[in-house]
């Protein structure tokens, strides 16, 4: 079982308008809705890969109730999800029909008191032992401490599991000096992390920063991976055009997936790129296209170089 | 007891942002949540002006749930609100810190089915029986018959109970030919029922398309009422800044309480006003502010004419 980790999970819905006028007002065409914050959106496309995986974080108030009755309909993830006293998050997406461009509102989560963070590590603590890897996504709720996720990682290593993390800012910075197996971080946050805008020197100074394996996803140059045993370069064959939503969580899915099915560094490097290639042609949001994805497979491009440094 | 009709009941969110940028990123620092749609909201003002009211319309889905439970902590509004198949839908506020300007974002509804809809006008008729005065206000929802309200007058006219409707388009035209007591348009509704942008001409004439009273709301300048026995315009005693949401669902509680006070006109209109002006200076949209609203009734001129007409 893959574990799953979104301390700030969200409802996230998607408006379709005309055309956005600031300080108008809009008829919405079209609504949707769904469970989101990186870990579920990882837990979604790894259940749809056919991985057992359990999904753990927070959820609380009537926001969270609408987001476990969605998840229940969601084949193959299930549900660990803490329940907590206050509301979970709304994201809402506001997608212009004109331009295709959104606006994104996203709340800022329910306070999470020490009672529940103390809950969670129980059960999170729980959960790692039974777990092939876990995934460590997204932000953090008001109330978490911000070391929160160094505390995951060497919950997680101490249990000899396997864990990836993805977030930015401090809690990255914490996190990867905990010494986690994978950090996944895109330009911005590596950037933040480092700053180095120069993604192979960056890539890895954030390695020396704890991390054993750096996934830096690069937007449509693909990704650049860094450990001891050298560096890879993966990308897309050709140029895309579409939504980049969910592209990073497909990643990180991709990356999870080939590290259970014991695939060697290129070819996890290949899943994912294809994973989040066929999230980007998807025409929803967070969604990848299956057909895409298997086509894909055998056609990203995998360089590897030998260490340098 | 006081009946108000919501057909399109509307969990209404307001968001907080410190400046809206279209196709940026927004962190919303402050996130409100009520039961909304314009019966609605007049329930709530006529509840806290001591007088028993029961809303009715529809609530279904998560939202309607939410909304649900949230009107359970309303003081003193009964909920008669019946369950459908379908999801109330939910209206987003986006307000510009910056500017104060709001922008904003309104889902369809959800589609009554003819069984709904059926089961909806049976339980009507039972309690409208036993009301002191009916508001029939706001939208249809999707898969309502565009003559719902010229039904929903007829029945109430047919039981000897006073209606008053706000709505607006072809649903207020085939209400108003229905005969209703009361019809209270804004400037915009009046202009696209009649034709006509001069009011006192407009409001004559809204009146012999069937209304018995035209109550018309001419934002800043007040109202505007025509009936039989004569006309009365009504306007608060200064100029005034804040915010209009829910001015309007404010005058049309003020009207209801007065009739059912037995209030001569003069003072109905005195009592509009004063709640509107009340609205109109609270900090919290939709919300009155009950010492404005004290101070105001003995300070809003009303002016009477006898008809020329």
């Amino acid at each position: 079982m893959i574990l799953t980790v979104t301390l700030n999970t969200a409802l996230d819905i998607t408006y379709r308008v005309r055309t956005l006028r600031p300080h108008g007002s809009h008829r919405v065409s079209e609504v949707a809705e769904r469970p989101g914050g990186k870990g579920l959106n990882v837990a979604r496309v790894l259940a749809a890969l056919g991985h057992e995986v359990t999904a753990t974080g927070f959820a609380g108030g009537g926001t969270g109730r609408l987001l476990r009755e969605q998840l229940a309909r969601t084949h193959g993830v299930v549900d660990a999800l803490l329940p907590v006293g206050g509301a979970t998050r709304r994201t809402v997406a506001v997608v212009d029909g004109t331009t295709g461009d959104t606006t994104q509102l996203n709340e800022p989560g329910p306070v999470i008191t020490p009672a529940e963070w103390s809950a969670f590590l129980e059960a999170y603590e729980n959960k790692v032992r039974s777990s092939a890897a876990v995934a460590l996504c997204g932000s953090l709720p008001p109330g978490v401490p911000v070391g929160a996720y160094a505390q995951l990682v060497r919950t997680a290593r101490a249990a000899g599991v396997p864990v990836l993390l993805d977030t930015s800012g401090e809690p990255l910075r914490r996190g990867v000096a905990a010494r986690p197996d994978m950090v996944k971080p895109n330009a911005d946050e590596l950037a933040e992390l480092t700053g180095s805008h120069e993604p192979l020197g960056a890539t890895r100074d954030a390695r020396r920063r704890g991390a054993h394996t750096v996934i830096a996803s690069l937007g449509a140059q693909g990704l650049l991976a860094v450990n001891a045993e050298g560096h890879w370069r993966a990308g897309p064959p050709h140029r895309l055009r579409g939504n980049p939503t969910g592209a990073g969580d497909s990643a990180v899915a991709g990356l999870l997936s080939g590290l259970v099915d014991g695939l060697p560094w290129p070819a996890r490097l290949a899943r994912a790129v294809a994973l989040s290639t066929a999230t980007v042609l998807a025409p929803a949001a967070g969604e990848f296209d299956r057909r895409a994805y298997e086509e894909l497979l055998g056609r990203v491009t995998v360089t590897e170089e030998a260490n340098a440094a």
